[in-house]
């Protein structure tokens, strides 16, 4: 593949946040070319290269009632070498939906000799493990694990680590073009291969974002990245004294990190995931509130940005769904300890001029799930001893 | 990539048909599995296999008056080895479309190591080549290259037989997703390397292609498609006296075939040229009509059918373009000395209830360019001699 050379990388503390990178072409051949990075800003990231990260990478794949042919389609662009996880939350009474993904996961699997993990993220071997290694966080008050798609991610992140993956990539489950999702697990490749720390985090700009009313029509930015994106950058420009733009991927579904980064990361619950993320990695290693991971902060942490070359088609949610992604998304920047008075009025402003608050009204806080770091080994080693029963092909 | 075995092959003489195969995922990984063809129904094509057939094959893009966006988002999903010709019929006067194809290709090529070539179609020294090979099927009154995709396309042919290709490809240029390019052109290659004879033909038939209503409705049909198939495999089945469904890919604009191919079809005028590569196969060597080529015969004709993985998403067209399209796909058929008098009926009679024929008229034949084989030698030459002048790159 071909892509721009970053030009510009901000460093806040530790981290080192590069301006959006774009996708120039979809592969760069099987001869390596020199490499001319001064000349033409441009990198070519070579097949062999794709393929070492792919290898040691696992795509989690939350899902929840999606229809059937669009997760099997996506599974189907998810590059062979990577291990598939999917974490499922869809229905298992009445018509049990579950049962009808696996089925169509194990033929998928049958027919192109490759292996892939499924859990229901209310499996109770889960929860158990949860509560065995103290991380009660994790849990409902029915004991299960909570509703949500940050964790669902978490459990997918346990479960490639217990499969002994390095790198851990995110894709959504609606995709209807699985030559993007092909696109987008090269572009984590190509974005770790890049990046000069062993903590290091890829997320997906979508170069455009169709919009289906009379015709098609490729708008750039969703509704909420826009306003996400505009309050992260406000967040961090407030502390620095100096404006940025930086962030262009707040809301990113598409994202993919280093286990080693993972590790480390608080989760939030639910849709605020994405967007907490980043402003945990400020807020911890971004040199003004104090930190304890001495060993982070001597090799920095490395976030790339990456501009796809396909559009992105997916499902259309309804409003109150982008709705309530808004609302948690800007109830992280609110309630973060980085956020000053100016930050916040502007939120609530923002907030009751969209009709999602009502004048007066503040966003309740995300609830926010503690690293895996302190709980890691107990918690993988009970799910590694089960291991062998989420395997789809037995 | 996975993909399924051709689960029959029809026989007409010495064209050997597949039913369609599906691509079943897009990636098959580094590493080669063992082959078990029997059990499965399965083939796995690595990346070697298809990088082999890449290197060997001319893309060629006929476009019109395209958005530069999607002619630029269509190249930069063509695999890196595969040469690119871009064969442009587009406006030169007033707003030069023709020149801002090259600038947007040039910088394109300039960032991805790449060279590419690009003719328009109406360039003078291409009427005079073909004029000086004794070939004037080509021209129109004014001495230039008559209008048409399949001209364009014949151009193509010869420019990547000049260029020293073995295969050629082509590929629309009005595609929304570079995704799906990458995969039409993988999947010519897969293609090719499952034919058995040097003479083969590989079609793609889309998934699915969505049309844009209110929302997205995944259609497997075309209407013309659909009605082109159907009287083609009516065509066939009155010889045989066995029915056939086996030809799903008459309008195939997305195609490939070995120059050995290339060069001994005649190609259609304008957009029956697809339908009509089909029905010269049938008449030239299904076993009905004499023939002449006994070393063609020796070695029999493969034609592949391949079903994408990807839908395929397009810049719609009126209904008029797509009558037009209809109508001479429909010609061909018609006047073919393959089709006997019951087919014409029907043919007339499907004409007529479509509205695009009134009761009493009978469709224009299409004007047929002859093979390139009698004219191959003096017009390729003609165009090697000019061949630098064409490179995107100087």
């Amino acid at each position: 593949m071909f892509i721009e050379s970053p030009r510009y990388t901000e460093r806040f503390g530790s981290v080192r946040m590069s301006h959006v990178q774009r996708v120039i072409s979809l592969d760069s051949g099987m001869r390596r070319r020199p490499r001319s990075r001064g000349t033409t800003g441009v990198r070519q990231i070579d097949e062999e290269t794709i393929r070492h990260f792919e290898d040691r990478m696992a795509i989690v794949i939350p899902t929840k009632d999606e229809k059937l042919r669009l997760l099997e389609g996506v599974i189907s662009g998810v590059p062979h070498d990577c291990l598939v996880i999917v974490v499922s939350n869809s229905q298992r009474e009445r018509v049990d939906r579950f049962r009808m993904e696996g089925d169509i996961i194990d033929q998928l699997c049958r027919f192109t000799l490759r292996q892939a993990l499924m859990i229901h993220q209310k499996d109770p071997a889960i929860a158990t493990a949860a509560m065995d290694a103290d991380y009660s966080d994790l849990l409902a008050a029915d004991g299960l694990v909570r509703n949500g798609k940050g964790e669902a991610m978490i459990i997918g992140l346990l479960v490639a680590k217990a499969a002994g993956k390095e790198y851990v990539g995110f894709i959504d489950a609606d995709n209807y073009f699985p030559g993007s999702v092909l696109e987008y697990v090269r572009n984590y490749a190509a974005g770790f291969s890049l990046a000069q720390s062993p903590y290091s985090m890829v997320r997906i700009l979508w170069r455009y974002k169709p919009k289906i009313s009379a015709g098609l029509y490729f708008r750039k930015w969703g509704r909420i990245s826009e306003i996400t994106n505009k309050y992260l950058n406000s967040l961090i420009s407030t502390k620095t004294g100096f404006e940025t733009e930086v962030v262009t991927t707040a809301n990113a579904g598409e994202h993919a990190m280093s286990m080693q980064l993972a590790e480390i990361l608080p989760f939030a619950s639910g849709y605020a995931v994405e967007s907490q993320e980043l402003i945990s990695l400020f807020e911890n290693f971004g040199g003004i509130l104090p930190t304890e991971e001495s060993k982070v902060i001597e090799q920095g942490i490395d976030i790339l940005q990456i501009e796809t070359r396909n559009p992105h088609l997916h499902e259309e949610r309804g409003n109150q769904h982008l709705n309530d992604i808004l609302l948690s998304s800007m109830s992280t920047i609110y309630h973060s300890p980085l956020c000053d008075r100016e930050v916040k009025q502007a939120i609530l402003a923002e907030l009751i001029s969209q009709g999602i608050l009502k004048d007066g009204e503040t966003p309740a806080p995300v609830r926010i799930n503690s690293p895996l770091s302190r709980v890691r080994d107990k918690f993988v080693s009970a799910i590694r001893r089960d291991l062998d029963k989420y395997y789809v092909l037995r």
